[in-house]
């Protein structure tokens, strides 16, 4: 599909949908969608619009299906793979403006929320009823975001990932049909489960207009626990058996020795200068957390984890999670002018360990910075490159690497991606891991969008 | 669509495929096969088939997808809506025969299944690995049934429907096709979520020949807990209170006074002779129990909850859940030549006090045998009526009383079936549900099975 402009009549169509001040073709704009926070891109789409309600989101869609003009919506902009790049030109459609909490329902542990909010102003707003929205993906992502590309975080080892909060969408379909989709109900079997299959497909079949999101009890305590350890290989093993313990962490983050320096130097931790595990459990009361500390500090030590430190006050602990939340953003700074490819896989938690000693081999062998760090709880790891732009020998040494433990993952029954989403660089593994079924993604694709103009070049 | 009957060389050449021994047309099979355990029915099948593996199956449906016999997977018949009954004959496929445990992987809480593995089996063989499969309908289901029906039980409030559990999924389609949907890993983002189109699809889409299913630990500690009140609402309010305060219960059954009258008789409960409210707890320790414990009966006896009974032992525990997952089986006893419509509605939970009022109303007004329970922490109400056989007038009154019912919750945002499904007796009211969305519903069973025999006559 060659790159589709806008045509002077299809503008003036566009803008009078909206309003003069929500279309722009402006080269400002074009540049501010034409990158995410990955190294994909620049893809630069023709015009840019700010629709506030999904009649508005109806007509725009209707309209470009009629003319063939892509249509790709954008969130916050922070995916990792090129998600919401509209890399056959077109229209991207930032839902931004539509960021209104629309009602909370503390007593159905529910809301209901518009695709452009931020979910951490959600949670903030949720603060007071003791209640929150526990995906946390770190940048400032919004929940139409966070739907398409099912988002998870580091929190998802105890409380799921996106599509486990998600009970009801208000969609557009590419021809402007408006739909509702899901229940109210935390429970139901009624019917094929469309919500799911809205979750997760990154602006290819639809658009979210509204969503009612489940929402869970805010903990009574917590506390988190900080483990050194001399190598990865241990780590993975002490994050394997604290799960196979049924401790249920709230969060069980594995970082390496290079996020470690950066992270002290950065922000001034002063970890010890070796492979760290960060823990947070969440629990009903401080002698059920003693406990559940206790038996975490044995299986650490018993796999060689030193300088144990738990019961940290809410403070330090909040400065932790805040240093680690940045991790991504500082390792970008760290590295200016070498974007990041941020791989993601995720695997059965048995062969972590496995595969964090191949990743490790191959980041020493590549000679590139290379940071390791994963959802290590999930099975969910991380390893993010800095290739200098335009350096080819750089980006050849990082494909290579990724590919290859790609391929091993998917080998180990694993995913090419476990939150980041498809986007534009898992394209090419989705023969391999997904084999028939594929073809009956497409027909799915095909059946909601003929003429493929949601989000084209994506996912297939 | 008529009645189909299967032709003398249709019956040669299916039994050929298989052996004889696994292929019938004899009158008791078909009776067999001709009754769920509701009310609907009788609707015999004109031929029984019994594979052993996805090739058998996949050559089954390859034929009668050409011969358009419509084919009904059949799991253990213990659904409550119809679900597998052939109502436009062909052939029932029962999946009785490949019950074979394939592998357990304690160490990433999986487990590979074929579909006729009944889960209290593969319960009982995960039993000394500490882990379980957490959904609990009752009766002897088997994972493909509920798999097909997202089923669920006493224990979903805390630990989720079979949904939530199915990681993994062989299927054969309806032309014989044979594929794998989702992945090993419990986390991931890539591509479309077939897994969760197929769980819930009542076979109208295809044919689990094989499921990946995710396990839970076994808690180490549990304790259960009785509480009396002098009115359901008062029950069904205590039930929000403890949702709402965050303490997780493992499962949470209400259950009204005419049904504790029957526990009391044909079990020997000696429970007071007022609704009940049964809950049970998980934890990591004793002392954890206690304090949870000791909230959870502040709040029943501030809503007027008396008697309270809790950390009952092992065994007064197991005979309590035995006797509650009996009660069906009870009421069916006990109201001969009556079978019994299973009212199954779920909603918002803040709603499940009124509903319950009228519920009781409605049951006092029509003045028939009716028992009303629920799965209360998920909102999951149940009425059951038992309605003498034959006897219109029994039938309309239940026919009545059932609308009202799924009319009120499908207006305050609940869902007609909160885990016995769609079958046949919520077909009417899938267009009030889902509005716009069931025209698509209705597009994807096309695209999955163009002619229309997979369980045909079943959800739409």
């Amino acid at each position: 599909m060659p790159y589709r402009a806008l045509e002077p009549d299809e503008i003036v169509y566009l803008r009078d949908i909206v309003s003069p001040d929500r279309f722009s073709t402006g080269e400002s704009h074009l540049e501010l969608h034409a990158r995410d926070q990955s190294h994909h891109g620049p893809y630069r789409p023709s015009g840019v619009v700010w629709p506030l309600n999904a009649d508005e989101v109806s007509r725009i869609l209707s309209y470009c299906n009629t003319r063939r003009i892509p249509v790709t919506a954008w969130g916050a902009g922070s995916s990792l793979e090129g998600n919401p790049l509209p890399v056959h030109g077109g229209l991207v459609m930032n839902m931004s403006r539509m960021n209104r909490i629309l009602d909370i329902r503390p007593k159905d542990f529910q809301a209901d929320v518009e695709p452009g909010v931020v979910y951490q102003d959600l949670n903030e707003r949720l603060r007071p009823e003791g209640l929150f929205f526990p995906p946390d993906p770190g940048a400032r992502a919004t929940i139409g975001g966070m739907t398409a590309n099912n988002s998870a975080g580091t929190r998802t080892v105890r409380y799921g990932a996106t599509r486990d909060y998600i009970l009801q969408l208000e969609l557009v379909l590419a021809d402007g049909e408006i739909i509702n989709a899901g229940s109210r109900s935390a429970k139901t079997s009624s019917g094929y489960d469309l919500v799911d299959l809205f979750v997760g497909s990154e602006g290819t079949l639809g658009v979210v207009t509204r969503a009612t999101v489940r929402l869970a009890g805010a903990p009574e305590e917590d506390s988190a626990a900080l483990v050194s350890f001399n190598d990865m290989v241990n780590a993975a093993q002490t994050v394997f058996e604290i799960m196979r313990t049924g401790l249920a962490p709230a969060a069980m983050e594995l970082i390496d020795q290079s996020c470690v320096a950066l992270l002290n130097r950065e922000e001034h931790l002063g970890l010890a200068d070796s492979p760290c595990l960060i823990m947070e459990f969440h629990g009903p009361s401080r002698a059920y957390l003693g406990e559940v500390l206790d038996l975490a500090r044995e299986i650490a030590e018993a796999h060689g984890g030193g300088g144990f430190t738990a019961g940290l006050g809410r403070a330090e602990r909040d400065r932790l999670w805040h240093a680690r939340h940045k991790l991504g953003e500082i390792i970008i700074r760290t590295n200016p002018g070498a974007p990041p490819l941020s791989l993601d896989v995720a695997m059965p938690i048995s062969h972590l360990p496995e595969v964090i000693a191949s990743a490790a081999r191959e980041v020493a062998t590549s000679g590139l910075p290379g940071y390791i760090f994963g959802h290590a709880g999930d099975g969910n790891l991380h390893v993010v490159f800095c290739g200098r732009e335009g350096n080819h020998d750089d980006w050849s040494a990082i494909e290579r690497v990724n590919t290859m433990i790609v391929k091993q993952v998917l080998d180990l029954g694993g995913t090419a991606t476990g939150e980041h989403g498809v986007g534009l660089g898992k394209r090419k593994f989705m023969d391999q891991e997904h084999g028939a079924s594929l073809a009956w993604m497409k027909r799915i694709k095909y059946l909601f969008d003929p003429n493929g103009v949601l989000n084209p070049g994506k996912i297939f």
